[in-house]
């Protein structure tokens, strides 16, 4: 129930970042659907095509494709009569909860098909991050989270990983090891932030 | 018989417009023949991916690999000696017939699948689209199809989808519902060109 | 054995290339393994993908991954306390080879599946280049070894491919055809830069 509602707020602030990044490059309607699409649901579609997981996630939940459509188009019009303007800080601590989580859902997967712990920590971490990888190759970026002298991002969904995994590797709990993943993805993008920690390489 | 001349020029038409943007970016003929087959196979790659459908249609039928090399091996010969001057208005309408067809066929695709009518919709969409998309990533920019202020096109290829996906619900009649999505494509792309229609948002 | 040493070279370099290409655009760690890991891996997942060959090739082999990662690292922190200069003409044997190889594998992984040749001499090439293209798509330029005017390159593991195809079709010997096609490359590469020959178009 609770990682319900995590998944949906994660999935709503992806989305949203794609939308404001569509609207910064002149995009209408179609073009901040897509963006918002891949930025919430191209992470999960990478790794299911990695690990030939069909159907894929969205192809059987229509209710992610279309609740993406609904706040796309919303967000669209009310942001024709009015800028919107999210201080990045109102967004930091569900961002990084969907972090730990979709970490937590990639690793899970990875697990699942008996892979080694490292091809499960990259797995967690591309469902986790992917999707705004895509999001700044369609806005003709260099993807942001790579940029040296960040606040850890990819890192800490990195690490969030690794937490799943030693966690369910020790209890074989998933609740426990989702737990951890969540926590340790939060704890670390809130000390980055707070304390302006970046990757020293 | 008309569907197939209407695949043919549809590909022909999609392989043009990806060789006359890699000539804009100064690329060989390699590079050229890349941004034609993505351009006009990239949109199905991505759906029979999406769909898990294989043999990707292009790995059993190479006559559209090959057709595609002959295209390309020839205009950028043409383009040696003397400028080709398309007038947008030339290709539009077997642009459009394209653009319904494969709608169509993407959601075709998808509702033998099985799948909500909404991912069919979208699947009909990345099908007539994505090879654009594809293109303008390669040639990095930001895909035009997306631009706020551009005459509508995937908008056409979108209500070219919802129609197939009406007219072959109501009736189980493919060669129906396929011809209602190539009139939808045409006419709705043929109207926001003439009287400058583009989304609102 | 001497498969494997051209190999492990071949993902080095191609590794290599990544992680100064993300330097130039100021990546941090995170950014440069993304890069190197796409640049020497990419091409071979793609074609792992347009073929349904699961599991990917590095998702069973995971020592892929975990080298690079560790190249990464050593590279990365080399580069903060030095300049790292490369000689392209120090990595071009190395690399040429690296393309025969991976256009002998993609090539022998296609007929394995009765494919049509061309199809085979596509995805023996998009094997040996389109890390390289995924790479510079990353990194937010035009792909280079598309460019007009550039030393054969894509031409090299294309005339590979179609080499590996010949023999291996007049002899059923791998290991021969794989020869021939690493001789082609190599050839071929050293030829271009040697006398400076272009495509023509």
């Amino acid at each position: 129930m609770l990682l319900t509602v995590i998944e949906i707020l994660g999935i709503a602030v992806a989305a949203f970042s794609g939308i404001m990044e569509a609207k910064r490059n002149s995009m209408d309607l179609i073009g901040i659907y897509t963006v918002a699409f891949m930025t919430a649901l191209g992470g999960g579609t990478i790794r299911d095509i990695l690990l030939n997981r069909y159907p894929i996630f969205w192809v059987i939940h229509p209710e992610y494709a279309v609740g993406i459509f609904i706040l796309s188009v919303i967000t669209a019009l009310v942001l024709r009569y009015k800028q919107i303007i999210i201080r990045p800080y109102a967004i930091i601590i569900p961002d990084a909860l969907a972090l730990g989580l979709y970490s937590a859902i990639g690793a899970a997967y990875a697990m699942e098909l008996n892979v080694s712990w490292f091809i499960a920590v990259l797995m967690g971490t591309i469902t986790a991050t992917f999707g705004g990888v895509m999001r700044d190759i369609l806005c003709n970026k260099v993807p942001d989270i790579f940029k040296h002298g960040g606040h850890l991002y990819a890192t800490c969904a990195l690490s969030a990983a690794v937490m799943y995994i030693l966690v369910k590797s020790a209890t074989n709990d998933h609740a426990s090891a989702a737990t951890a993943s969540l926590i340790t993805a939060t704890a670390l993008r809130l000390l980055s932030v707070k304390f302006d920690i970046t990757l020293p390489i």
